[in-house]
């Protein structure tokens, strides 16, 4: 017997999900709310099925891959009694409670649910620098891998089903202030005729080369000791900044982003902590100010 | 005839530049405001000075590695007369418009002056990772390079004398917001019991890879056109910050670095550009708002 899988959702995303599985020989079923997208997918073996209901039908593994938390609700609930006893893996990007919210609705509905987040852009899709993070039903994990693992290298988180999004989101907020900080790198450089290309080619090194010390601030946050002496103090750390503000003010760059990670630094040492390690912009992020 | 090269300033970086040098052979004489931090150095072969009067006796090179600009001008007023017609090449920290200040100030005094500023932290010094950014005099540039490429990578930017602390400060501008997003990050997966070493595990590797985005953010900046269909939309990274704003807030994290990329994005949204690509941040720091 062969199982069709449903993959339900064709952006840019969807479509690369289904096209590996289809490469790889798998019978599947593709379905988008807006007609036209699966054209390509058609080519390649799927059936394309034009309802929700007829994508649906049988009983194989559903893949969801939509705009988000709303859109999935809006697509799978009128379907809920036909999902029974079956297995979804979700793929659309959620927040933690909005996964823990889905996998809840699962369990009432009697359906098995496993959680995915994506660490790639579509075009990596199948290759091996592909990361997808799931949490929720490890058997759904355990018995979907081989098709799991087509798409890229699958990690799993446990059951609560939050771990997965948790996990995505924490990892996306250093890349996101990372290209907003190197936009702004940009900005100055640009100010005085270089340009970003230029910039980049001596960025991309530094900024790689720096990730190195992400382990160690790592170390000293899991130890609590910040007093360690051959840490960069803060208030090293904080004549730094206040450099980089006054040179980006200077070169008409705004500080919307830089300015915060000064004054992050400056509360802490107003709180008397000049000394210590600059690691504790982690203790001012978690505290309840 | 052996010249000596004067060090002044002898803090963690000043001291690896000196005991760089001596340990090449070059006749050096050291001194530190603070008594006491030349005790090593001397015992490398160099000269300690008492005062500097004293450490700049002769007519060799003088390099400058003190706390700021406010140091640079308290150590080297008083001996403007005996610098007149020789190099000082200054590595210590300062803004862009501090370097000029300093090269207008030599000039008065009939001063050769170069500009420093090391992309490296004292242990690197010596090694072929330690990058050295340089500019103003080019042919005190040029003469030094056997001292300056003991240190590490020397690279010259031109005349202008505050290109190499600009072209420094928008170097660190993008690493000192991945460093707070990345302690964002494993406040966000440590509110969940994730400690921060196995969080920097896994995200070390991601962001290293993520700094291969740059090159791309660049040339569509340089271009100007953020209408490509390749580029991920404003819309689309409005949402994930939206989300990471949420999952960050549900977590009990701080979002003071967060949230003000999130409202660049929305602004440029307002702006009518959500269609086009998330290099538009670019646009926003460097508009006149």
């Amino acid at each position: 017997m062969t199982t069709r899988t449903t993959f339900l959702g064709l952006g840019a995303m969807g479509s690369a999900l289904a096209a590996a599985a289809l490469d790889a020989g798998r019978p599947s079923v593709v379905w988008n709310r807006t007609p036209g997208r699966a054209g390509a997918l058609g080519e390649r073996g799927a059936t394309i099925a034009k309802t929700v209901d007829e994508a649906i039908t049988g009983d194989g593994l559903i893949i969801l891959c939509l705009l988000d938390h709303q859109s999935v609700h809006a697509v799978i609930d009128p379907v809920a009694a036909s999902l029974t006893g079956r297995t979804v893996i979700n793929l659309t990007t959620t927040t933690p409670n909005q996964a823990r919210e889905l996998a809840a609705w699962a369990t009432e509905h009697s359906i098995t649910y496993l959680d995915g987040t994506i660490m790639a852009v579509p075009e990596m899709i199948g290759r091996p620098d592909a990361v997808i993070f799931y949490s929720g039903a490890e058997a759904a994990f355990e018995e979907n891998r081989e098709l799991l693992d087509l798409w890229g290298q699958s990690d799993y988180f446990g059951t609560d089903r939050g771990m997965a999004s948790l996990r995505d989101m924490a990892m996306l907020v250093g890349m996101y202030t990372m290209f907003a900080g190197f936009l702004h790198g940009a900005a100055m450089v640009g100010a005085e005729g270089v340009s970003a290309a230029e910039f980049a080619r001596r960025q991309t090194p530094f900024l790689a080369a720096m990730t190195g010390q992400l382990a160690g601030l790592a170390a000293t946050v899991d130890a609590e000791d910040y007093a360690g002496a051959d840490q960069q103090s803060l208030e090293f750390t904080e004549a730094a900044l206040a450099s980089l503000v006054t040179a980006s003010l200077e070169a008409g760059v705004h500080v919307d982003v830089l300015r915060p990670v000064h004054d992050i630094v400056r509360r802490q040492i107003a709180a008397g902590y000049g000394r210590q390690g600059t690691a504790r912009i982690f203790e001012e992020l978690r505290k309840s100010r």
